[in-house]
């Protein structure tokens, strides 16, 4: 039976979503439908055109007997920093601040709303770009590289301070917690990452560098390139921070536990 | 600009996707398009009836001035028992063995289109019930609570083993790990859960069930209340176990270190 043209619209905008960076063949489609190659062409033109308009991302169509559609998840700049003002001002409420300068975080890694947007805004910084896989550290960074993940297609890797059992045999590295000055140690499982994989380093919040250092050197310990970091939120740092090139969504600029401030910024993402 | 019907179809798909659990009135989509509501209600007919035809989930249409539609993500029977056969040939391979009679999961639970499917599978269990937030255990648990929280719209939140100084003030319960017999402890940030909260409790891997009792012991101690637990994997216990009413989505049936073999079987998800 053949399927009308608003269903495969409906179908097709589902599966393009839930299928970020694969390749899809028109044949795919066709048989899925019973229509014509030619008709289901004519879909992707409307589809490609909304999803541009809306800011969805990019449906891109390669030509050819291989060929197809990939659709690549993307958010607007204009969207993006909204979204990110909107949530500085979340941020900067004073029931948030906790002792010893810390800024409570947890209530917002645990909202799937915020978390979509945070996965498509950092996903966007990576456009184009091929990534193998996305690194934390637990237990925090987990949500972010997971929603990271989602809009990438790539799966994420969990490197632990307490590596257990479940994990295998795995590689350890020592780093300096950067506000501690303390030696730590982190371990990875042996076979969570492929040599030569090109990996994105995220984590929730950063303050020395340390820890995302750390992963750096798990990374080449692992004979693995390190694409890039970002991280959800940095703080202002008066040392000297154990990474340099990092982008951040969030700044936060300061803390005043004596007049229970917190101010959150911007961070260096869009420049 | 009136917008046409084609793009409204895949602009609302998206939203639909993008908003589970959320009441949308037809009044934001007519604004949204410059159309009228008699348009709108007739696409949203169109998409209805594609959501059930392919097996997306629930589109409910409340009439009335406060009225609107809410979508509710679902899988089929049928689907989710094909992915899950799936996944028990994917796990009964001899390279997961662990010593101890562990089985490795990691890699798994870090692949992002299996987690999008086991959030819909379980998800889809606990239809129409109300659910506040979804509960789970550092660290393996991570991924599947926020690929749970995902469809249900509601917030998780992290139990963890080792309280950091960023989660504030904990409220903290002993358990008693049911392999190992030991008393451990485990907290939770007091401000993540809020009285009379309906929680779901999900987790990667189920033994004893020590761990899973443990946060039915939080639950209680936030004054909260139990809506079902759903674990990934159970483990052949010959014990008596800490928990009885669970469902589980794998039931690793057989492990045996000597000859190198595993043997994994559907859960009792499906009954």
């Amino acid at each position: 039976m053949k399927i009308r043209r608003s269903e495969r619209l409906i179908d097709m905008t589902q599966y393009l979503l839930d299928s970020p960076h694969q390749l899809i063949s028109l044949t795919f489609f066709a048989k899925r439908y019973d229509s014509a190659k030619s008709s289901i062409s004519e879909d992707i033109s409307i589809i490609k055109k909304t999803f541009k308009d809306r800011g969805f991302g990019i449906i891109q169509t390669i030509p050819g007997a291989t060929g197809g559609v990939i659709f690549t998840p993307a958010i607007d700049e204009a969207e993006a920093k909204v979204i990110i003002q909107q949530l500085c001002q979340r941020l900067s409420t004073q029931d948030r601040l906790l002792p010893g300068g810390y800024v409570y975080l947890s209530d917002l890694l645990g909202q799937p709303d915020l978390l979509r947007k945070v996965g498509r805004i950092i996903a966007s910084k990576y456009l184009g770009q091929k990534i193998d896989a996305v690194m934390t550290v637990a237990t925090k960074g987990v949500p972010i590289a997971q929603a990271v993940s989602y809009y990438l297609n790539a799966p994420f890797v969990i490197v632990r301070r307490d590596s257990k059992i479940t994990e295998g045999s795995t590689v350890s590295v020592n780093y300096v917690s950067g506000s501690s000055e303390r030696i730590e140690k982190m371990e990875l499982s042996k076979r969570s990452l492929k040599r030569g994989s090109r990996v994105l380093v995220v984590d929730d919040f950063m303050k020395g560098g340390g820890t995302v250092n750390g992963m750096k050197s798990m990374i080449e310990e692992f004979d693995a390139e390190l694409v890039g970091i970002t991280v959800f939120a940095e703080a202002n740092f008066k040392g000297v921070r154990a990474v340099d090139d990092y982008t951040s969504l969030l700044y936060v600029e300061q803390v005043d536990t004596a007049t229970k401030t917190i101010s959150v910024v911007p961070g260096n993402i869009f420049g």
